[in-house]
């Protein structure tokens, strides 16, 4: 937001990061008040994986539908208006059925399928997704070499949707890994925006930080990137009084010995946040998280309307305005 | 149909050479006709290619979905009760849709290639998605080697189904090759069966006998087994009184070169046969089909109804009795 950002149309103001669901409802808010245009989405893509030999990469297709409004409106995946003709006749086929594949989602996979194996990059195919589908705000990989979350269970490691679809959470787990983020290559687009100085704010949006934010933050250059930035790093908690607003996350901090709090959310991000957001119901929290020395705001993050992604997004925004410089 | 056919029940009484449409309506008929399981059908496979990085038979899908009653009524490819979300979606994304996939059609061209990509063979997948959909007939493809049929034009050669469905066969055609087809192994049981001595009937089935059956008998050992088989080579004619059933065999035969008829066709196959089946329309060319060696069978050829089916196959099972042995 500084005078330089007006130059150029594509400069990134705000960069999200997110996973699915929770962080697409506050993605979808930044874009409706924001200029879309100037919002860069990076997408956890350790929930990638390979299936029936497609690629499929849930995260930013979640993210992707949500934008463009194609979004299921309750499920958090997939499409709306959706046939299921296909999975009836891989079922009569014997085919595996357990991860749900949508006949519209379908093409998705398959025409990223062929053309990753034509050569382009996850970003170029996400972005070209994006324009066709009328997305005008910039959805990119986290990276676009493999990352894989594996889940560690006291059975051994589990590949990512196999814990957590097939196998629906159920086995405990005692921490997660993600296999290639050591050798991989963050995204160069989110990189430069976080060393741009026109960067007004990176959101941590409110997903599953253990296994929606944590793939991002591992990834080499990411945690320098966001110490060194001039943008403030706000993360909006996904507890709200003590529970996860949608998925696993409760049962998650559970098993890995975290405390299902907001705060114990603000001490996981630890020094990587300069803000933190959380819920009216959880004002309480707001001393002990600022006592991390983290600045916090107080608001409604629970979003069922599209009017609460806005307002939250508003906040989110306003908050980052207190970093700005004079 | 000899002492020893009922030994083993899976011992092949029948073969049956085919291509899509034209040939399953026979295909159905010889399978209510005769025992099901002693029926065994080699599908052409140089329609077969790879489209949005999956492997498509249509020969072998069109026979498979025949036999278990899931075909199309009209079109003469792909399945009843379809749904069409994933074409929708994938032209949204800028995919292409030349070739069109209906959403239950698309499950059998992702789990075959998901198998093909795991090792196993064509044969093998065929069997067993023809077991899990009740079929009881053998279908196998002419070979588990590629075969590509490759249509050469003023304009240079085309992929077969950029000749045929793409361009919808506008393109002048001078000829086919088979690429692959040398090195090819033909299908093990379709040899065996050739040589067996119980089996009873070759049938040609009244497909397109260049890009449907010539595939077929370009295969090495094909002809040689087919002159040495025990059985009698019985080919139905594709062109009743100068027109081809369906598609596009006549425009075909006028840029070969080679006339609109029947008689054209039995020249076509030449020593190969030993009888040959026109329609009632036809009946004046018998002689000159005689005159080439081979016995012919006047009869009903045109397929409508079931019944239809049936009948032409009854009829063509009864004079391939006329070389049994006594």
């Amino acid at each position: 937001m500084n005078g330089s950002s007006s130059e150029k149309r594509s400069r990134v103001a705000c960069l999200a990061l997110s996973g699915g669901v929770g962080g697409a409802k506050l993605v979808v808010g930044l874009a409706r008040v924001m200029d879309p245009v100037a919002l860069l989405v990076v997408a956890n893509t350790g929930d990638d994986f390979e299936h029936l030999g497609l690629h499929i990469s849930p995260d930013i297709d979640t993210l992707t539908y949500t934008l463009a409004g194609l979004n299921h409106p309750k499920n958090g995946w997939g499409r709306a208006d959706e046939t299921w003709t296909f999975m009836a006749a891989l079922e009569a086929l014997g085919g595996e059925t357990w991860f749900r594949l949508g006949d519209g989602d379908l093409a998705t996979h398959v025409e990223r399928t062929r053309r990753l194996n034509a050569g382009e990059t996850l970003t170029a195919i996400t972005a070209d997704f994006c324009a066709r589908l009328g997305v005008s705000t910039r959805v990119v990989p986290m990276s676009d070499d493999p990352v894989r979350t594996v889940a560690e269970t006291p059975d051994g490691p589990l590949a990512f949707q196999h814990y957590f679809v097939r196998d629906r959470c159920q086995p405990v787990v005692k921490g997660f890994r993600f296999a290639g983020a050591a050798e991989a290559r963050a995204n160069p687009s989110f990189l430069e925006a976080l060393a741009d100085p026109g960067l007004s704010a990176v959101v941590i949006c409110p997903s599953n930080p253990f296994i929606s934010v944590d793939p991002i933050l591992t990834l080499p250059e990411v945690r320098a990137g966001l110490a060194a930035s001039p943008a403030p790093v706000i993360a909006v908690s996904p507890i709200v009084g003590g529970r996860a607003i949608k998925g696993p996350t409760a049962k998650m901090m559970r098993e890995l010995g975290i405390p299902c709090t907001a705060l114990a959310v603000a001490r996981h991000y630890g020094d990587l946040l300069d803000g933190f957001v959380v819920d009216s119901e959880d004002e309480a929290l707001a001393d002990q998280v600022r006592e991390l020395g983290v600045e916090v705001l107080v608001t409604k993050t629970v979003m069922e309307s599209l009017e609460d992604r806005m307002s939250l997004a508003r906040a989110v925004l306003d908050f980052a305005g207190r970093w700005r410089r004079p």
